[in-house]
């Protein structure tokens, strides 16, 4: 799946940031990607972008209409539908991540077809048909795991590649998610593949590589989601990780949507992960831990992180709060 | 996924018996579920049931015409089609278990669209968009897991389910691949579901039932084959088996297709598919082995499994030579 940069990003009626944080995650991860924001009457977010019509984000580069703004129950509104007419018209893909399909919208089929422009849905794994194997590949791999869903394994993921990055490594940031497929332009969306592709849509997004090249996977889920463990396991065989880095919210009670389901300690979902990840790599290292520490105060969060760098002798950062520079000194020293 | 019974087998021109392995296994399971047998010229295959035109097998009370023959390359030859038209005019359903689509050959979606019959393609998942919960329910449930793919998950699991019957436990066989389908009549294809829903599809075939009553759920490849370990791992979370038996080919040296991929040790398999299964089901035990012993000697056979037995001091059967009674001792006394 790959989505021709650069954007206009469309906010919509966004009444907060967390209704436009896949647009803001494009903002805040790749700057220079979007021309402009395109935001109706009421919107309230703002993205630090130039306001533009279509016409207007034509005319500035932009290639692809964004839907960066999440509705309530994942449902475009049909009033949208005469606006992203005139963006095909115009001559922009559009790239929607919500669960409602562009081409339930009234006319868009048509008008895509008219001007040969593309809908591109993020939820769609397009022709992914390939079977994993397992054969060693080139190259040097780093997938973010979790002990939950949701704990912050995009945004780990794309520290580590901003680092390596500010640093001259050579490196990729690999998305496995709408919003990340957004930010990179490409990637798959592999909670979305057939079940048999899982680790083999993992293995066609990073191929083997030059010796000294970093891939940065953004992981899904966690081994120990009932609803999800399938997704994360076929992500871990098919990234064939030399580095694993857990990401962890103290302060969840229990898995994501499930309050039935406790959490798994943190040791328990670390040798979970190493033993996983042995199948298809056996030198895999756990390099550190990412705790997202928002919800503690600085002092509560700056504690809990020191007892996990007591108990397992290995960096902790908050990638917000600190910074992940103690990871990626383990990477490349 | 519901296919209507009884049946018609269609086994086309099949040159030996693995050829028509799906039909026979329907033969061998279900004795009475098929009215009879359609047969090509120079097909070599006999399955003991009455060779049966389309118009014979209708007058016979059949609902479906089973595609039961393996094609090499899974294509569809377009000579059948013919056929195919006929027995969509004459009423059946057809059910399709091989890659090509039944919608892809010439004339075949108007003749069943005239006729109001259905297309059954058996690796569809259908409509299955069911997030699993993990949430604990009631009845028992038994899983064939195993250290490789094509072990044998599905005979033990049919052997098991006619030895329950056999002593009047309530007991259901759940189906998981295509031939189990077929076998059962319904089930879901669980390695064509979107990866998202692995878990939830097993939930859904197999719901909360009797406290006395075990569901004898269909395994699908291994925990530690790196094509379809997310596929395992999902069905081991959304099964929530109270009982697991481990099915391993004694002979294999490689995992299935993957040459460089060595097989697990089964101490290794079984602590593995044990705390997989323990995040869903913290009762969960092995309650014994399944041996394939067809590529070893009596003599070997029994060796091995007697070797098996004093190491775990569980049962080590091979279904077909010695049946799976002492498995079902330990479920039911």
């Amino acid at each position: 799946m790959e989505i021709q940069q650069p954007y206009l990003l469309f906010l919509g009626d966004a009444r907060d940031t967390l209704a436009a944080k896949t647009a803001g995650g494009v903002a805040y991860w790749r700057p220079g990607v979007s021309v402009g924001q395109l935001r109706l009457p009421g919107c309230v977010v703002d993205l630090d972008l130039p306001d533009m019509t279509i016409a207007e984000g034509v005319a500035a580069g932009a290639k692809t209409l964004v839907i960066g703004v999440a509705v309530s129950g994942g449902a475009i509104p049909d009033e949208w539908s005469g606006l992203f007419r005139d963006a095909l018209d115009a001559g922009l893909d559009i790239a929607n991540g919500l669960h409602r399909r562009l081409v339930d919208l009234p006319g868009l089929t048509e008008a895509a077809a008219a001007s040969g422009r593309r809908l591109i849905e993020l939820r769609d794994p397009g022709t992914i048909a390939h079977v994993g194997s397992g054969l060693p590949r080139s190259g040097k791999r780093l997938l973010t795991v979790g002990t939950d869903a949701s704990v912050g394994k995009m945004y780990t993921s794309l520290a580590i590649e901003r680092e390596l990055a500010d640093r001259g490594v050579k490196c990729s940031f690999r998305a496995t998610g709408q919003t990340g497929i957004l930010i990179a332009g490409e990637g798959v969306p592999v909670d979305a593949v057939i079940s048999d592709f899982i680790s083999g849509s993992i293995e066609e997004i990073c191929p083997a590589n030059d010796a000294d090249h970093w891939d940065v996977i953004e992981g899904q889920g966690s081994l120990f989601h009932p609803s999800f463990a399938g997704v994360s396991l076929g992500l871990l065989h098919g990234a064939q990780a030399d580095a694993l880095v857990m990401c962890h919210e103290p302060t969840r009670t229990h898995m994501r949507a499930l309050p039935h389901q406790p959490l798994p300690s943190i040791s328990d979902c670390i040798d979970a992960n190493l033993a996983a990840a042995r199948l298809t790599n056996d030198r895999v290292e756990l390099v550190g831990f990412s705790i997202n520490t928002s919800a503690l105060s600085p002092g509560e969060g700056e504690t809990f992180r020191k007892s996990i760098e007591d108990q397992f002798g290995l960096p902790a950062v908050d990638p917000v709060q600190t910074g992940v520079a103690p990871i990626v000194d383990r990477l490349v020293g």
